[in-house]
C-alpha cells in the first residue's frame, strides 16, 4: 500500500492511493491502523504533504554505496557511519528547497528512506521488518562546502527543508530488482541499484538501534550513490525509486 | 522562578518551587503559561523529571570555553560548532547514565542549557531574551573513543541516557557572577564562570536560528569548560549551575 499524507479542505489527513483516489483513513496510521472513514479524495485535489514528520529523530547514514565514497574521497567505513538530520528540515513532496545564505554550494542527495513503525532498541538485523512501517523517499540536501568546514554535519545537512520526504510511504515494498535514479531538470546524475548498497537495511537497523531508541516515525536516510552535485536556484531534483513514486522539489535562493 | 517537571500520584505535572514545595501549575507552562491549579505537593514527595521534553532537536555548541578547546588540543572556533542530541537521549535528575557496550571511555561535561520558549527563527543576538524560556543544568555525556574513531558525534554524544536535564528551569536567571562547577563523586572537576563562555547566549542563538527553526521545548547546550574526563560506573556526576541548582547523576555499566 501507498501511503499519503494529504492537505484537502484546509484539513490534514492520511489516506490509501487506490487508482486516482485516496481512501481516507481515520488518524495516522502508524498509530492508529489501517481504518478507512468511507471518504474517497480524488489526488486531483489532494496536496501531498511529507508523509511523516518525526517526533524524534531523523538519522542518515553516510557513505553507504562504494562509488559514493569513492566520488568523495574515500573508502566505505566497515560501520554505517551515522548522523542526524533535525525534523526542522523535513518538508514535502513539491515544497521549495530554500538555499541558505551561509552556503554557496548545495548538493542533492537522492535516498531510499526507512519509515519506522514501532519502539525499536537492540533490534536484530533479522528482525528490522518487524519494526518497519514502510519506506520512503528522501533528498539529504547538504550545503557541501559548509559540510567540509564545520566538520561536524549538523548545520550542513540540516538547514530548514533539507531533508524533503515523499511522495508516497509504500508499507510493501520490494527490493527485488529496485533501483534508485535522481534527476535534475530531466538529465539523470544518480542511477544504481539498491543493492549496491554497502551496509543492509537489516544491519542499518540493528547497528543504528544499538545506539539511539528508534520511535514510531522516525526516519533512517540509507545513503546516497554517486553522482551528487550541485542543486543550483530554480532547478529541479527527481529522485525515483522503483515501487514507491517520484520526489520533486525545486530549488529556490531567497 | 524555578519550574519542575515531576511525578506523584501517578501523575506528571509542571510545578514552581515554592520553598519545600511545588506549587502545581495546570498543564505545560511552556504552552500553558503559569497557571497555578491550587495544590501544592510536598518536595519531598515527588520524583523530578527532565523538565522539559525537546519535541525537535537538542543543539549543542562544541568548545566554546577557550580552556576546554585547549585541553582536546585545539583552538576555540571563530563560530559555535553545533552538534545535534536527539530527544531519546534526554533523562531527568536522579536518573542513571547507561554506559553502552560500544564504548569503553565515557566523560562528564557538564553545561548550562538554553530551553526556546517561542518559534525562533533568524532571531539576533540582541532579542534572543524573547524567545529564550529559562535555563537550566545539561550533561553533555560523551563516549569519547566513539568520538574520535566516527568523526561525526551524532553517536558519540547521543546513545540514550546521554543528555541529563534538570533539575529545574530557571526562568529569571541571572548571569551576574554565576559559575558552573562539575564534581565526581563530591571531587571538583570542573570549575569556570559563565562569563568564560566564547559565544555568548544571544551570539549561539542568533547563530543557531539562523540554521533551524527553534521551536518551543528545543534545548540548547551552550559548551564545558577545561576538566572534562571519565565518568566510571557507579560515580555519582554532579552539575552545579549557581541559582538554579545541582543535576546528580549516577553511572552505570550494565
Amino acid at each position: 500500500m501507498k501511503i499519503a499524507r494529504f492537505s484537502h479542505d484546509q484539513a490534514i489527513r492520511y489516506g490509501i492511493i487506490d487508482d486516482a483516489d485516496l481512501v481516507v483513513l481515520d488518524g495516522d496510521p502508524l498509530y492508529s491502523g489501517f481504518e478507512p472513514t468511507g471518504e474517497r479524495v480524488p489526488l486531483a485535489d489532494a496536496v501531498l504533504l511529507a508523509p511523516v514528520i518525526p517526533r524524534s529523530k531523523v538519522v542518515a547514514v553516510g557513505k553507504n554505496y562504494r562509488d559514493h565514497a569513492a566520488e568523495m574521497g574515500g573508502e566505505a567505513p566497515t560501520e554505517p557511519l551515522l548522523f542526524l538530520k533535525p525534523n526542522t528540515s523535513v518538508v514535502g513532496p513539491g515544497d521549495a528547497v530554500v538555499f541558505p545564505k551561509q552556503s554557496e554550494r548545495i548538493d542533492f542527495e537522492g535516498e531510499l528512506a526507512i519509515v519506522i513503525g514501532g519502539v525499536a532498541k537492540n533490534v536484530s538485523a533479522e528482525r528490522a521488518d518487524e519494526v518497519i512501517f514502510g519506506y520512503t523517499i528522501a533528498n539529504d540536501v547538504t550545503a557541501r562546502d559548509l559540510q567540509e568546514s564545520d566538520g561536524q554535519w549538523a548545520r550542513a545537512k540540516g538547514f530548514d527543508t533539507f531533508c524533503p520526504l515523499g511522495p508516497y510511504i509504500e508499507t510493501e515494498f520490494s527490493f527485488d530488482g529496485a533501483t534508485i535514479e535522481t534527476r535534475v531538470d530531466g538529465e539523470v546524475r544518480q542511477h544504481a541499484p539498491l543493492s549496491d548498497m554497502v551496509h543492509s537495511i537489516g544491519a542499518i537497523v540493528e547497528y543504528a538501534s544499538a545506539v539511539w531508541t528508534l520511535l514510531p516515525g522516525d526516519v533512517i536516510l540509507t545513503g546516497t550513490p554517486a553522482g551528487v552535485g550541485p542543486f543550483t536556484d530554480g532547478q529541479v531534483v527527481e529522485v525515483e525509486v522503483s515501487g514507491i513514486g517520484i520526489l520533486r522539489n525545486t530549488g529556490r535562493r531567497p
